[in-house]
């Protein structure tokens, strides 16, 4: 935090941090597979683009950020960690002009969706909504909260967003349609996820992929609609409020990308063998 | 803070706090005027309605909240003060999920407009955007920091949003313009403020006061514009973008609601006469 590394149980800011008083802040997620960090540098470089974007500095260089967190690493002992990185808009003198920023990177646990979610697929409840800023990834999740309970009660996983007609992203995910064996993704508002395009890439060499504006009635006549997220990798989505995607069952296509994305992760961290083992 | 008066310097909230890593609270921010808060009640109202908008429970009772802040504003020495309250989602043990909130209430050094201010009038910049949520006070205030420099470089005061060709708020102040001595205010999607109502109630005495929408070239067309917050009290606006509004300088209507707003003021602050100065 702020340069130093303490226990995360140590770890407080003042209640003037622009956080607290105006939700002022960006951030970054990413994790370990196989206890190495996953695209470390493209997270890296979408966190500086956030915080260019809200004309916020960050007090550290990408290396000094990589390097800390290698040694946060090595100091916990999770099996698989989550990576955080914050970044307010540090502690106001007005309660609304930022000061220095506050930064700090925390190393959690993390929860994957169970197997049976990827076996049967998820509900998601449905939102008119864009996220503001959606380009960006700030800490901005009022809307998304603040529904939760109607989540929960619609026994739905998460929050799917559209606007002006057109499917945006899940709350922090995201959506893609398959329709005769094409993959379709929006392109426009959403967050340009880290998964989101090693999953276009990985891809293109089985399907036809297209990024563009998705109408919600093209979503509704979907075979299949799968999500994307850091801890989601390829997500099957079975039914969005009341309607059933497809046969409402995960389908071949998603079945896929869910195996080619596991390869993918396992081959991006394996321990490349050095000179004492060859 | 979470039922314990403290320092304002040993305030600090734990980097789990779901504002930190959501932006997830609600505030309301209200003032004293002669030393004593000013239309408390209505401040209190709206909080609990915000709170009650995201689903928090707010863990104290209105009685409670009020005592506390006479009592802080009795250990502060302010000549006026700002009394900040803000509730959190809480700390979270899964980084998205609200626990119990945290909640406190700060008194601050309040900062009001200059005099010249008030006799030349400010310019607005004006941005295409609605508040998420925007008829309760959360403390999104995402977009408007984002563009702080922006607002700088143009040298306005203060940014105006309009959405889908209606004029709707300042960041943090509602907007008002005059046509014909006829007043008129947005009604939707806006923040319903405790200083607006206020005016609205003492400007039917003597004028004519619409809420409605108000499309983008009426705001053009008008003679008058102004603006009403806690802080700003009632503010004239003569510039938007290049665009002067009226003769340029703070007009007729303007200058007598700044004078009736005064008025109420300080009639609504006096201290009662007691059986003792009888």
């Amino acid at each position: 935090m702020n340069g130093k590394i303490i226990k995360a149980k140590d770890a407080f800011l003042h209640i003037t941090d622009l956080a607290l008083l105006r939700g002022f802040g960006i951030f970054d997620f990413c994790r370990t597979q196989n206890g190495r960090p996953l695209l470390l540098d493209r997270y890296l470089t979408r966190f500086f683009n956030s915080a260019k974007y809200v004309d916020l500095g960050i007090p550290f260089s990408k290396e000094y950020i990589k390097d800390t967190i290698y040694s946060l690493l090595q100091n916990n002992s999770f099996e698989e960690s989550g990576i955080r990185m914050v970044m307010t808009g540090g502690y106001t003198e007005n309660g609304y002009t930022p000061g220095e920023p506050n930064f700090f990177i925390l190393i959690e646990k993390i929860n994957f969706p169970g197997k049976p979610l990827y076996d049967n697929g998820i509900k998601l409840f449905f939102l008119e909504h864009q996220r503001e800023l959606s380009h960006i990834k700030s800490i901005n999740y009022l809307t998304a909260i603040s529904i939760r309970n109607a989540i929960s009660k619609a026994e739905a996983y998460d929050v799917l967003y559209h606007y002006n007609g057109n499917v945006l992203e899940v709350s922090r995910s995201n959506i893609f349609i398959v329709r005769d064996r094409n993959i379709i993704t929006p392109i426009k508002n959403i967050l340009p996820g880290i998964t989101r395009s090693t999953v276009i890439n990985l891809a293109r060499d089985l399907f036809t992929v297209e990024e563009r504006e998705i109408p919600v009635q093209e979503l509704f006549q979907a075979d299949e609609v799968f999500m994307t997220g850091t801890t989601k990798r390829v997500l099957p989505v079975i039914k969005i409020d009341d309607h059933q995607i497809g046969t409402g069952r995960p389908g071949p296509v998603t079945k896929k990308l869910i195996a080619l994305y596991r390869d993918f992760e396992n081959s991006s961290t394996v321990v490349p063998s050095t000179g004492d083992q060859a």
